[in-house]
């Protein structure tokens, strides 16, 4: 199996309130890079997963929603915790739709992809599908 | 799948008492950064693979035992040799009992763990397995 | 000259309320890597720049009053942009008065510090100075 | 499942020659960070999963006619595409004709293989498969 | 004294034809992960060393004759090694060109920059100096 | 100015044996990451601060009585602490003696060397100085 994987970064507040989450109830914030990698069984004629140009548009297009926001603000959030691992599986379904749109021009190779969260330089999180 | 990772390091000593280690055989040592993955099938009503409190502590747990110690004069030690492989599945056990033991609060959800120790910046090792 | 420099994290909220800030106005957040960085002339007789363990808690203890805060209710932010280059001041005045206090045990011989916060993977700031 | 992996690296110039690659299309070049992973489904009795030496000097031999190399002009690569994706590939192949040469030294445990290169801060990609 | 770096790359191919590079004297190439530091005595009314998208922008912009180039096709090279230090100079001088434009919008408190070039995971070069 | 830096490992083991070193006080280790930066005022007429065949050749040779080594039976380091700190001036002056042997080859342009130990994710050390 094969793996293309491209990275970015975001950086947002939220709240997380639950005492669940003990110090971090209260409004914070934090800088996500983000790792989007897309799985293909085969390269293309051309040698390629994806195409890295089209596969870094998914990325910024997706994340652009969510790019200096509070997420505390973002309607389809209301009533969610945006935890690392919440947002890495929001990120995975804006990818996914970007894939199955056709848009990445990848002739429907492009079965599985997994989304990385790095919260910091001692923690990450991530979700990993079939699409 | 979801996963969560932590991440702690250990400064150990060491001998490798075998002609296949080279000039590892004697006395020496390492740091080990430690990253300890958690995967889950599904994220819970907090939003959550695992408390990341708990996932730290059960870190933080297990490696204490081998802190700055010279693993020749650890005592389940004796006979083996404790090559990075090796600890990696150790701490694999520890963290599985921990696990196990329900005190990650996960409800059970946590099914599968890997645990990667990086030796230098160019070595490391896992394991990863169902708990 | 000789340096040690430890590592921590802070995860913080906060707004940069100019036109200056672009798309960075409004409430957002960042993960700032901190590296503190403790400069002397020469090693003590234990062939230390500075204990680590205490470098560590100084550390510490000057980001406990920002961990998980929004910046924006912090009473001595008032009327700031809390910028990346800022909060390096910030936390260098935090750290030269731990060091000029004698809690550091050094004898008096840190004579320099430099805050380093990493915002993202493509961005960092620093500040350093004489204490 | 175990895993070993050691890195190394190769600096090529090559040309992409297609209007796929747009701006790449002309004789440009990359430094890519070569990692070489080693599954095995346990250790053997010296609790290796591949003696780290021979992993290395596989790696060391399997990357020496490309580096420094224009690979326009390997005869092996005439009429392909030498995309990072088609090197892990390239790279795997020659990987797994070493292991299965016996040269290892692994008794055969050695069942699968994963190949990433970085090729900047930004993107990588890789391919993995059975032996 | 203040900083901030911002971080870009190029993939670039060149040859350095001279018997003092051994095996790096044909066509080949190289990514660099490019580091630019702005440097201050002060921060400015907004909390700033320099407005973060401008600095990044001068890079793109410095950097842009550079990407997916030849370097031995690049006329002002002619005659030139194009070293990992060289193109720290090269790159130095466009940044230093844009700084002394007035177009960084700095009031002209931008006193010194360093460029540095990270050519693999195992060296990198640098070149520093005031503008 | 300009630099130049190259970067190797070591895995040693030693005791600190002093109350001052608390849980370091019996036999561990460390890796520690090894960066060695070569200064110059300006580069040569092959645009090189230094041949880094040569500064690679110059770490190794510096680096191997402690490869692999029990640094409490290092016979020059009897009675000293071999603290982070105390190695990377052990290190600088192994390098600046190569360096000033001439087998740099570099015309005596180098004039400073900064010597970088990375001990962990979280803690680094390192001495620089004139040659």
């Amino acid at each position: 199996m094969f793996a293309v994987e491209v990275r970015d970064h975001i950086m947002i507040g939220h709240s997380l309130p639950s005492p669940v989450f003990g110090p971090a109830q209260g409004m914070h914030g934090a800088t996500f890079t983000v790792d989007a990698a897309f799985y293909t069984e085969d390269i293309d004629d051309h040698g390629l997963v994806v195409d890295i140009g089209l596969a870094t548009e998914a990325l910024t297009e997706v994340l652009a929603p969510l790019r200096y926001q509070n997420l505390d603000d973002v309607a389809e959030f209301k009533g969610k915790f945006t935890t690392t691992e919440f947002l890495c599986r929001h990120i995975f379904d804006g990818m996914a739709g970007f894939a199955r749109s056709g848009r990445l021009n990848d002739g429907g190779r492009v079965k599985k992809l997994r989304i990385m969260l790095h919260e910091s330089h001692v923690a990450r999180a991530w979700y990993e599908g079939a699409i």
